[in-house]
């Protein structure tokens, strides 16, 4: 069961482990992570716009796969992952979990009040939290600073000569 | 099967369908990645460096679960983003397919000559791809386009008020 746990926060290959508080401080810095969840054969991945709130993440959504998901209480993995120029290193959090529609009238109206901005325009009118039973991070040096810098500026692909 | 396809490009709240060809051709525009598995009962998620290849994604890995998974020929869902600040919008990628080694002693010498840098620095000797089953995408408004900003710039999120 902590077979994900390092007790050496020094791995091989220039990686490092993140403790849980690191890992939560992160994906507190940022606006967009990656939600994967199966759905009966089919392995769905959205880019969701979240926010870290009671220990959970939250996000809003529309009707349809993900709410439906949330309904079922389907386990998630959600990844967030970002760079830190100064020192050339990138680092990714993983938190798995379930999802858990926000039903409670005074919760959704605590939601409502939050800084929580869906990624995509339209109506999402429903809030669904993951609710997580582990998190993992870690830190690693970037081979090509310049590779992922040029992913960042959401620039085209250097040509490879 | 077809359900993913919708006839009408436009959908509701400023959602387009991406045609498979103009989902390639941004697929090929990124560096980094999300790759999405379930091995037994855990979902995997990470980042990874990939290139588009032979009508594949195409990755460098070490030995580790991405490789077993690999040589399971296992289910994947892979995804990409970005976004396009003069027009505001983000768009989202999504290849479903399997995983493949790449143990093929020509093939492998051409994917060593190919400008493919691992994200992670260290030994990354395996070469993987995605050999996909269908590809589909996305093209959206952005409804804070400063929130999204941000996170390609590795900011922190600006404060609630």
């Amino acid at each position: 069961m902590a077979k994900h746990e390092t007790p050496n926060p020094t791995q091989s290959e220039g990686v490092r482990t993140l403790s849980p508080e690191d890992a939560w401080e992160r994906a507190r810095t940022m606006v967009v992570g990656r939600l994967a969840f199966s759905s009966g054969e089919r392995l769905e991945l959205f880019p969701i716009n979240y926010l870290v709130d009671r220990g959970t993440v939250l996000f809003r959504t529309a009707p349809g796969t993900k709410l439906a998901a949330s309904m079922g209480r389907l386990k998630v993995a959600f990844e967030v992952d970002g760079y830190e120029a100064d020192v050339r290193e990138a680092w990714s959090v993983v938190i798995h979990g379930v999802l858990e529609p926000v039903l409670n009238t005074e919760e959704i109206v605590d939601a409502v009040a939050l800084p929580l901005f869906p990624w995509q325009s339209g109506e999402k009118a429903f809030f669904v939290r993951i609710v997580p039973s582990e998190i993992t991070g870690r830190q690693f040096l970037v081979a090509d600073p310049g590779h992922w810098a040029s992913q960042f500026m959401g620039g085209p692909r250097a040509s490879g000569e």
